[in-house]
């Protein structure tokens, strides 16, 4: 039997945006986390000069594995070796060549519910089964020791998103501690999902492996460095997994696309218009928040990081998909309904997604309020 | 227990043939299947308009998906609907995509033996058990309806490959008519990998959906469209697997790149410059069969298609992976030993890939004689 895997209803809502686009209706796209903005412009620039220099055949860039090592020293303060890098076609497959170089099916993966839905579905996909730990605003919507603790006997593995999505979570550095701690003494397998590292809206977050040193990281280039049609990404894996993880990438992938992988390591560098990037979502995440009490929206995961407000609209429905396509058809804004992050509990929550221009988020403000002041309340 | 997997030994060949050209050697990579060329120049063209014009997000084609749809029209008169295509980040994801989608752990399926190494290792990573079918020279190196049928109780899927890595035969059709009849009246799901289609030197090669509808199809841009940095490729799944398959898309990879996917669907329209290319392949072939006398080399599987020579080199050798370590310090000329397509009798066989431009294969010719003449006789 083949395993079910429950559909991506964002994609459902986004598929009708676009429908009522081409019919000329204006839309807001807050449905799906992706930067509206391209690439940096030193990363396009390297993009041309490869188009008219390489052939470009099957290639992995020491140079590019090496920067992002770097990266762990001066970021994180941890030494990475390059060896210890493998460059994937973005986060997606990296989690994929993670959880199939550590895990066999059956063994048992811890994940945070909300959570991101490919979490859930990769892992039964696999054939590995999700235990999924619920995470309400008394936990700050996050895994902490304490409740992974309680999940017993010990699940073979955890995955843990800092900033998280659909709430933009962080896990605060002493409760990083204090889970690696307990999954080195449990014998859990950690993967850290760092994909919306760069994003913080108070301190940056840190990385799993300042904690844990066997953890395996996984990041990708495209929320950061927005570059997310580009698909590249990277896992960090400890020493003795190297060659476990190699054969799969190898055998399952084989090689990221290399303009992506060029113009990756050009986007390193590309500081000032990426920080320009995160200034704007910083910007669309006061607007939002300013905007909660004309929304009538009082109880939001604290978003301290990514670029998404994940609020609780219990008090008007509890369809959450229902609601997001009536958002849609009334207002143009597209949103993704709560049910894709959350099985149990996702029915009365809805995502917005600020990583749009300022002026679009203005925009929506102005369409949502009075929609949301008309609403009946349940 | 996380599976075993074989190394690929010809990638360890490459190292050392860089390392030795970083030393100043002068060396002929003949490898790896991939096309010395570049993509064709309006797929270049076409890059270079998209990295000036599109912020590139998450995003697929539907015009390459019907554009494909309409190439199993127009060359194997076969209807597809666009929603049958899925795009991939190559053919390697790809065939993930379809094993997923297709098989549970346990499942049995079939390859031949020589095959691609990819496909046993693919197999072993998702847990799936490979049934290797012996192909000798008696049986063209490949797999026939009487072979499968031997197969008791049969297997549960078939991976077919016509043109076939690392020999280059084709699967005559009438052939694949009664692979597809057998499968149907068993019960045994079939992935057809069809990456070298568009690379034959006879007849050109059949698609497997022309005999079976419910086939699965692998193909991608890497080998006849000489796009294989780009990582492009593709499926074609019967419509009742469209859900299942979009689902494991979704959550396994996400989407392909947005540069390739654009200059993909402009190479379509290449055909002009692409047939040049199999030009170019088609010297080369007989360039090296012209040199088999002088080189010693008597008992070789027929190069139909793709841009292979597999030469049994049993009368030298019973140790492919020295001897092609052994030819590369002495010559530069880099080549795949046969274990990594078949590690039973590989140990007695080589694989040259002719995907170089012709100058280079007369080199590698012109130096390889006198090694191959010096060799004493087992």
């Amino acid at each position: 039997m083949i395993a079910a895997i429950d559909p991506f209803h964002a994609i459902a809502i986004s598929r009708e945006a676009h429908a009522l686009e081409e019919q000329g209706r204006s839309i807001l796209h807050m449905e799906f986390g992706q930067p509206s903005t391209g690439a940096p412009a030193e990363a396009i620039a390297v993009a041309h000069r490869v188009l008219d220099t390489e052939p470009m055949g099957y290639w992995e860039s020491t140079a590019l594995k090496q920067r992002i090592a770097r990266h762990y020293a001066d970021r994180h303060g941890v030494a990475v070796d390059a060896e210890q890098v493998l460059l994937t076609c973005g986060a997606s497959p990296g989690l994929v060549l993670a959880l199939t170089s550590l895990f066999a099916p059956g063994a048992r993966v811890a994940t945070a519910r909300p959570g991101y839905v490919a979490y859930r579905n990769t892992l039964k996909a696999l054939y590995l089964d999700p235990v999924e730990i619920a995470c309400g605003p008394a936990e700050r919507f996050q895994i902490s020791a304490d409740a992974l603790a309680r999940i017993d006997p010990a699940p073979d593995g955890l995955i843990l998103a800092s900033p998280a999505n659909p709430t933009g979570t962080i896990i605060p550095p002493a409760e990083l501690a204090r889970i690696a701690a307990q999954c080195r003494e449990r014998g859990i397998r950690i993967i850290s999902d760092e994909i919306y590292h760069g994003l913080s809206f108070g301190e940056p977050a840190h990385s799993m492996l300042e904690y844990a040193a066997d953890a395996v990281i996984v990041n990708s280039f495209s929320k950061y460095y927005s570059m997310a049609g580009w698909r590249l990404g990277w896992i960090v894996v400890p020493p003795q997994l190297i060659e476990t993880a190699r054969a799969r990438m190898g055998n399952l992938f084989l090689t990221p696309p290399v303009l992506a992988q060029r113009a990756g390591l050009a986007a390193f560098d590309c500081t000032d218009e990426l920080e320009g990037h995160v200034a704007s979502y910083r910007r669309n995440r006061q607007l939002l928040l300013d905007a909660l009490p004309a929304l009538g929206l009082a109880r939001i995961a604290p978003p301290d990081g990514a670029f998404y407000i994940y609020a609780d609209i219990s008090h008007l429905t509890n369809d959450s998909l229902g609601f997001c396509q009536r958002l849609l058809r009334d207002t143009g804004v597209a949103t993704a309904p709560g049910i894709d992050f959350d099985p149990v509990d996702g029915h009365r929550f809805i995502r917005f997604s600020f990583a749009v221009s300022t002026d679009r988020v203005e925009d929506a403000i102005a369409r949502m309020v009075p929609w949301f002041q008309a609403q009946p309340r349940r």
